[in-house]
């Protein structure tokens, strides 16, 4: 299995992240986005939205890394590693419904400050723009008052099991938490346990060191 | 099973097309929303974010519609019907794929349109702003010539079998025919008979008819 993309990128790190869960043998292909190489035909035919991450496993080729994250998760299922649930339909349904929670709601707002106050900066030497911080920040707070909520009533977002929903909130959670932004978990404290909690497990150590390093 | 929302609404309209697919039984109920009725505690304990649709069955309360959309695939799945071919790794892989497409790439591109073109004058009496529409058609046209290439390689998005991914793109571009920019599929010639194609369904017909009456 190949994965094109590259470890800092977030979307790369949540497929990254499940592979390293499910304890997938795989190769990471990184492309240079400066030169331009995820607009080049070669990775146009592996995703025809010249977006990373792409997977290549064998003559399939995928990509979304939502759709590559489910792919790796049922290929790799075992009884001790079972991300999705799919043999329990309430249990797969609320995996399904707070991963599109984190597809919906979370991610909208979250993207756009790590963005600004992240990637901008850090990564491009650009100037953030604090209007949009601020807008998303709030909409941020709406949305971790729902999972402040939900984590008083289970253990993990889907239920009392750890799954592929928790594990999709990690890369841009990780880059948020780098900023001074990352703060306001403090005022969730069921939200700060739970993150607390995912990320001592092995494999998000592993990813957030690849992720922060590059 | 109770569906809450109200039938005009793009992600109502998602889930309803699910349940006359696969032929469940259901009822419909109807939330006022100009009077607030899904901001209301009853719908907040169905879902937090205050947003329709949601459905019941039994115990099991669900959000988002498109997680509820798998749910309801899922629970009536039989060899005539089945939009999601979980039992198949490679196509429920490759529904997953264009499923995602949709919700990342078609989706933010169409709904900007609908909401300035037909939701504000048509349902509320206000005037579209010009400039979210026109950069929107770019970002749609981008999508579509992505769709155009696929959809001549084969004859729904997932491969040569219609599936969730298909009908999940049904109630935006509903909408979008009854403006003036629906006219940008004429450029699409695939794009165009995969949507008459899907369109003539009878589940289709079924529901476009309540979208369009209410
Ligand atoms: N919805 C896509 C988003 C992928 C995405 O936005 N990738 C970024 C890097 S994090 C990219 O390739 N950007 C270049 C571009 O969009 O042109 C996914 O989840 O895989
Ligand atoms: N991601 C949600 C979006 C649902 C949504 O935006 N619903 C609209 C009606 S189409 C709504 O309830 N809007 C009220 C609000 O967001 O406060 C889904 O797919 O169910």
């Amino acid at each position: 299995m190949k994965l094109y993309g590259s470890p800092g990128a977030p979307c790369t790190a949540r497929v990254l992240l499940c592979l390293e869960e499910v304890g997938a043998e795989y190769e990471l292909v990184t492309l240079s986005m400066p030169t331009g190489e995820h607009k080049g035909p070669v990775h146009l035919a592996r995703n025809p939205f010249g977006q990373i991450p792409a997977l290549e496993d064998g003559d399939l080729v995928l990509f979304e890394s939502r759709a590559i994250s489910r792919y790796v998760v049922r290929k790799y299922k075992t009884k001790a590693s079972d991300l999705l649930k799919e043999g329990n339909l309430s249990e797969s349904t609320m995996v399904d419904v707070w991963l599109e929670v984190e597809a919906q709601q979370y991610n909208p707002a979250i993207s756009p400050i790590v963005f600004q106050s992240f990637i901008l900066p850090k990564m491009r030497g650009a100037t953030p723009d604090q209007a949009i911080i601020d807008t998303n920040l709030e909409k941020l707070k709406k949305v971790l008052e729902v999972y402040e909520a939900r984590l008083s009533n289970s253990k993990y977002l889907a239920g009392d099991f750890f799954s592929l929903a928790d594990l999709s909130h990690f890369s841009y959670t990780k880059y948020l938490m780098a900023t001074p932004y990352g703060s306001v978990f403090e005022s969730y404290p069921h939200v700060k346990a739970w993150w607390d909690d995912i990320t001592s497990r092995p494999a998000f150590k592993k990813v957030a060191a690849g992720m922060m390093g590059s």
